[in-house]
C-alpha cells in the first residue's frame, strides 16, 4: 500500500486532487490515540460528560417521535431543515440579541458541516481567509481543502484588532465566544468595534458560537451578528447544550448567501437527520434547556474551578494563563523553552495527555517561528475528567515540566 | 437582495467561490415544488413508500439504543463509523460477492455523502469525469462543485462500453443497477468486461449501487467491485431498504484511497449520526432485513407491473420505454419531437407530475442536442403512488401528449 498522497501509477489507479496535498493526516490525531488507553487521564479531548446528557428528556422525545409522526421522521425531508426546530433556533437567537427568522436558519450535520459549507462557497484556491492565532483546527481542516491562503489577525487580549480586518480576504473566522483552544471572550465594546469595521469595511465575519450557552461567571455579550447582520454568517451547534452524536448544528446567513448554502448542502447529504431533528426539537419544545443549562454550567464551573486551583497550586511561576469565563478549554503557556509535542510524550508516558498548542497556529502568525509561544503552549480541556482527576493530572504535568526543567539546568 | 451569483459590492459583501457559478438553482426543483399541492399525483420524486418503513423494528431498536447505550449512542463518535454496523455491511456485502473487511467501510450521511466525499478527494477543476448519460442527477450536483469536465459514456442497451473507459478520467460513475434515471441493469458478462478493462488501462470506476436489493424479477449480477475491488470505490446505501431519513451510507474503498476519505470525512461533518447508526445496527441485527426485503420487493413489484401495463394500454405506438427489473424509475422516450419540459407544465395542470429527461444529462452527450431524446424523455417513478393513481395518471398523461399531438396536426 503507497502513501496516500503519492499514490504510485504501478499499484494504485487512484489519482488524487491536488487539494488533498493539504489535507494531511493529523499527527496529533496518532499520539492522542495512544491516551486512551486505560490508566491516563485525558486534558486533551473535548468530549462534553455524558453525565450531562439529558437521556430520559432524548429517550422520551425519540418516543414519541416515533409514536407520532414515524413516517415523517423517517422520509426523505427538505435541505433547510425541519422547520419547527428552525423556528426554535430562530427564536432562541433573537432572544440573544439578534433578528432571526426561521427563513434564515439552515440546519447543518453538526456545526463542521456549516464550516465546510462556508468553505465550499466562498474559498477558492488562494483566497485569503483571515483567522484568529490560536485558532479552532476544526475550521482549518474544514477550510484547508479549499485552498485558502490563511492570515493570521492581529490582536490583543481582548481579541482581534478590527482594523486588521480585510475585505480583501473572503472571510475572517471568529469564535468570539470562549475560544477554542484559547478560551479567550471578546467583550461588548470589541464586538461592536469588530461590527463596525466590517461594515465600514466590506469584511465579512463568520462568526461561530459552539459555547456561547456554557458560561459560567457570566453570560456572554451578544453575537456580532446581532450588530452587523448584512455582513455575519452565524454558525451555532446542539452539541454542546443537547448531545453531539445528534449531529445538529446550524447557520444562519443575510439573504444574498442563503441559496448558495442551501444549494451546497443539497449536494453534501441531500439533509440532515430527520429523526435526529425532530428528537431535538421535541425535547426542546418542552423547555428542557431552560432547567438543563444551569445544571450544565454548574457542572463545567466546578471543573473549570479545580482545574484553576490546580494550576495556581502546581504551576505557579512555571507558565501563564488566563481563567476561561465558559467553554471547555485553558490555554497555557510555559516559560522555559519547550517543544510542546515532546512534552506530550513525557506526560504521556507519566500518565497526562493534553493538546499541544502548535496546531492551532497557521504559518503565516509570527508566534509560530521555532522557539516561539506556539511550541510552548498547551490547551487543557477540564470537561470530561474529574476535579479529583484534574488535580492529579495537573500535578503531574508540572512534575514532568519540572523535571525537564531539572535536566536543562543540570 | 441580489442574484446569489453576483451579488453587487454595493449590497453584499459576499464574494463567492468560483465554483459557485456552476451550481444552479434546480429549475425541476421549482417546477416540482408546485406538484406537492393537493390534487397532484406526482410520478416524479424518488420517495420510498413510508408504508414500507420497519416502524416497528426501529421504534424497538431506539428504545434499546436509548436503554442500553445512551451515553455512547449520544457522544461523539469515530470518524470511520459505528464498528457493528461496518461489521454488518461488510459480511453483507460479503455475502454478495465483494470479499469486504469492516475497516474498508467508511459510513456516510447517505450516500450523497459519500458521493460529496468522492468528489472531494479525486476532483481537480479541469478533471475528466466519465458519466452515463442519462445519469443521476443528485450526482452531477454532488461533483460538479469540483468543477470537473463531463464525459458521456459510449453505451448501449447492456450499458457502459468497456472500451469507452479511459485513465484520462480521474473515475467513471457508473450505477449498475436499477440505474435512476434509466432503471438500467447492467448484465453480469457487461460488468465483467468493465471490471477487466478498468484494471488493464488503470481506470477507476465509482460504482453507486442505492437500489441493488429492489429487484421485482431477479436478483443482480455481484457488483464490479467484486471483480475490480483495486479499481473500484463502491458507495452503498440504508435508505431504500430501512429508512432515508436515517441518513446512513457507506463508502467501500481499496486502501489506497481510504485515508483521504477518512479525512474528508472527518472535515465534512466529524462522523455521522451515532444515534443513526446505532439504531440501525440494532434493527437489521436481528435479521431484520430477511423477512422485511421481500415484503419490500412485493410492495414495488406490484407497483413497477401497474406502471407497465398502464403504459401499454396508453402509451402503445407514442413512447418506447423499458421494463426496469428493479429500482423506483421507468425511463420513457416519446415518439414525437416534444419538449418534456413543457409538456410537465402541461401535466401538471391535468394534475400528473414527472420528471423531464434533460436534466440526467450532461452536455457532451450528443443526446442533448435540442429534439434529441434528451427533450424527450420523461423519468418515471412508480414507488409512491397506488397503482390505482398510476393508472389514472398514465392515462392523463397519454391524454396531454395526444392533445399536444391532435394541436400539432390541425
Amino acid at each position: 500500500m503507497s502513501a496516500p498522497n503519492s499514490p504510485s501509477p504501478s499499484d494504485s489507479p487512484f489519482r488524487l486532487a491536488r487539494r488533498c496535498e493539504r489535507m494531511n493526516p493529523s499527527v496529533l490525531r496518532e499520539i492522542l490515540k495512544v491516551t486512551e488507553r486505560q490508566g491516563i487521564i485525558s486534558l486533551a479531548g473535548g468530549l462534553p460528560s455524558p453525565d450531562l446528557f439529558p437521556v430520559d428528556a432524548i429517550r422520551e422525545a425519540a418516543r414519541q417521535v416515533l409514536a407520532d409522526a414515524p413516517r415523517e421522521a423517517l422520509q426523505y425531508g427538505p435541505s433547510e431543515g425541519y422547520r419547527p426546530l428552525r423556528e426554535w433556533i430562530a427564536s432562541r437567537l433573537s432572544a440573544d440579541g439578534m433578528q432571526v427568522d426561521a427563513d434564515a436558519v439552515l440546519i447543518t450535520s453538526g456545526s463542521q458541516q456549516g464550516l465546510d459549507l462556508v468553505a465550499k462557497v466562498m474559498i477558492d484556491a488562494g483566497s485569503a481567509v483571515q483567522v484568529e492565532s490560536p485558532t479552532y483546527l476544526g475550521a482549518l481542516q474544514a477550510f484547508t481543502p479549499f485552498e485558502p491562503v490563511y492570515q493570521a489577525l492581529r490582536s490583543d487580549a481582548e481579541g482581534p484588532d478590527p482594523e486588521a480586518l480585510s475585505a480583501s480576504a473572503r472571510f475572517a473566522y471568529l469564535v468570539p465566544s470562549f475560544q477554542n483552544p484559547a478560551g479567550r471572550m471578546i467583550p461588548a465594546a470589541r464586538r461592536e468595534a469588530i461590527a463596525r469595521a466590517a461594515v465600514a469595511k466590506g469584511a465579512v465575519i463568520v462568526e461561530d458560537n459552539p459555547y456561547g450557552e456554557l458560561w459560567y461567571d457570566s453570560a456572554p455579550p451578544r453575537p456580532i451578528a446581532a450588530s452587523a447582520p448584512t455582513h455575519t454568517i452565524y454558525l451555532g451547534s446542539l452539541s454542546k447544550v443537547l448531545s453531539p452524536g445528534l449531529r445538529l448544528g446550524y447557520i444562519v446567513a443575510p439573504p444574498a448567501i442563503r441559496p448558495k448554502l442551501l444549494q451546497a448542502k443539497q449536494a453534501a447529504d441531500l439533509h440532515t437527520s430527520g429523526l435526529s431533528q425532530r428528537i431535538a426539537a421535541s425535547a426542546i419544545a418542552t423547555g428542557l434547556l431552560d432547567a438543563h443549562l444551569p445544571r450544565v454550567r454548574s457542572h463545567y464551573r466546578t471543573r473549570r474551578d479545580a482545574m484553576v486551583q490546580a494550576l495556581e497550586r502546581h504551576f505557579a511561576g512555571m507558565a501563564d494563563w488566563a481563567v476561561p469565563g465558559g467553554g471547555m478549554f485553558l490555554w497555557m503557556t510555559l516559560r522555559d523553552p519547550v517543544d510542546a509535542v515532546a512534552l506530550l510524550n513525557e506526560a504521556v508516558e507519566a500518565g497526562v495527555a493534553f493538546v499541544p498548542g502548535r496546531a492551532f497556529f497557521v504559518d503565516d502568525d509570527p508566534a509560530s517561528v521555532a522557539g516561539g509561544i506556539a511550541d510552548r503552549s498547551i490547551r487543557l480541556s477540564f470537561v470530561t475528567a474529574t476535579p479529583e482527576q484534574i488535580d492529579k493530572a495537573v500535578a503531574t504535568l508540572a512534575d514532568v515540566v519540572s523535571r525537564r526543567r531539572d535536566r536543562r539546568a543540570a
